[in-house]
């Protein structure tokens, strides 16, 4: 194994202490439990947390700010994190409105969400939960119980973060989740597996001409293990998977081509192109995109197509400002 | 080789027309020959333009807009573009106030660009060329006569370019170019190597256990080939290396932590961890950062590190509105 890190077992804790040095504008990281919260709370705001396993950055650390998430609980690698560290997130996420958690669907990641919740209402702290499920690749999976939430995430946190900073009420952005994780849709394809600290070794063996069709973050089986193809054939068969599901014909949509780690670029891009002309060529359009690596899988190469519709008002919502370490515009 | 790419003649061509088509409202691409061009050109403002082979994604074509460069020529993988598109690409930037070039030291950029140049001022237009050699590795090597141009590079082009949007003159920019040249100080460490498209070979081969102290961005050879080690004693050696060259005791700096493609996220903030507390530890002030992949070499692993002594101005500089691709703030 060869990796940027010292020991495996402080492999979560160093990456962290470097995001809160490189970004103390921005963020501060609590220890003990470890949690990650903006500078500044805005007073009287909806608390918007979300959290999961690491080895996933900048999702979700590198998404606290200004206009998305007040806090994210980090997990060691592929973990969930407990309730306690959610807990003490939401706590300084609270400002009298409430916390709206942001779940992936993993069976850990839901049970101890729940169980921060439930401390959480003992406090006096008003939580809703929306659990985000956008993979259309299997129906249950190692981990899952039902769909897989992957990259389609981000685009629900900056949507419903730009929501909360507008002063939306908790209801109302539990509602806009809900709405939101109903529209959107990702499949991923791995070319090549992860390297997992702890392990050393790779989570899964693919031969040279071997791809993972609907591969999960975590290295999770997709729907088959199929030979490499061109770009523009795997950007095809990406994009009908997601299509399948839900049709976009004439839809307004924003595309999120996301890179799993290892993945330059420029790859990202042709496989953008590929995309854009094919949801061009049945009438949709393109009001929005985002290519890069949001959502990684540790050093897995490979990438993912998310596809959310919208409407002038999502849309003004994804242009509102937003400050955070992986995304940043209009400040 | 496993890439998503088509043909390998098409790579570059691909990637770049994704990249028109995600950033259309930032950029334009032009064929025949092939250029970027910031969307709108500020008029009477001079015109910063860079360019040089691709592969190092998102430099140049990602940093072409408001507040950095108005144009870039990208070649093809690892490839000087020619003077043919340096020179449109010049016409273009050209609103009355000159071009500065900003080059990055190899022996074909360097050619090219000086063809263009005179090319340029045949037809009248004004051109200063500012060639950068900030990598510490080697005094000479494969492609070079002098120090290679690495990754220190964006830290000109940010600086610069924000120079010229407040209204600079071409002298002035010049100077200050030279003067941010002969203060930017990089190194890089690969621990894997790239796999360039047309061969479909990796570029030099590492044992499990090595990896390639001072590597090029092609690839090219660095100072030793070492043993692999801790991320910490890699960065203490790369940093090292870099204040050899310079002293940065008591200095103000910006330090940039690049990736150098295959690298996620979390493994440069470990080295990121480790820089910020040997700077700290020499009295060092770090005014600003960057942890992320800006200059890569296709899909190489590792890292490089860059620092720039700063003051007060060149902070400000710094911090000025930029709205390009890959760096984006203020606006």
């Amino acid at each position: 194994m060869k990796k940027l890190l010292n020991d495996p077992r402080r492999f979560v804790a160093d990456a962290l202490a470097g995001f809160a040095e490189a970004h103390a504008d921005i963020v501060r990281v609590q220890s003990s439990p470890v949690f990650v919260t903006r500078l500044r709370m805005s007073a009287g705001k909806v608390g918007v947390v979300s959290g999961g396993g690491s080895g996933h950055e900048p999702l979700h650390v590198g998404f606290v700010g200004h206009g998305m998430l007040d806090a994210a609980a980090p997990g060691e690698i592929f973990t969930s994190p407990t309730p306690d560290p959610i807990l003490a997130a939401t706590r300084e996420a609270h400002q009298g409105a409430g916390v709206l958690y942001l779940v992936k669907n993993y069976t850990g990641d839901v049970l101890n969400f729940e169980t921060a919740a439930e401390l959480a209402a003992m406090e006096g702290i008003a939580v809703r939960t929306v659990v985000i499920d956008d993979d259309v690749a299997v129906q249950n999976s190692e981990f899952t119980a039902g769909r897989r939430g992957v990259a389609g995430t981000v685009l629900i946190e900056k949507i419903v973060g730009a929501a909360a900073e507008r002063g939306d009420g908790l209801d109302a952005l539990a509602d806009l989740a809900t709405r939101l994780t109903a529209s959107v849709r990702s499949i991923g394809v791995a070319i090549g597996a992860p390297t997992v600290p702890h392990s050393g070794k790779q989570s899964f063996e693919l031969a040279p001409d071997e791809i993972e069709f609907g591969i999960g973050i975590h290295g999770e089986r997709g729907r088959a293990r199929v030979g490499m193809a061109p770009a523009d054939e795997l950007a095809d068969r990406a994009l009908e998977a997601v299509l399948d599901d839900i049709p976009r014909e004439g839809e307004r949509t924003i595309v999120l081509v996301n890179g799993m780690g290892a993945t330059p670029p420029a790859e990202l891009y042709v496989v953008y192109r590929r995309i854009a002309e094919r949801l061009r060529g049945i009438g949709a359009h393109i009001e929005r995109s985002l290519v890069g690596s949001y959502v990684t899988s540790l050093d897995m190469a490979g990438f993912s197509v998310s596809l959310l519709s919208v409407d002038d008002e999502l849309l003004s919502l994804w242009d509102a400002p937003v400050r955070t370490a992986a995304l940043r515009w209009g400040m």
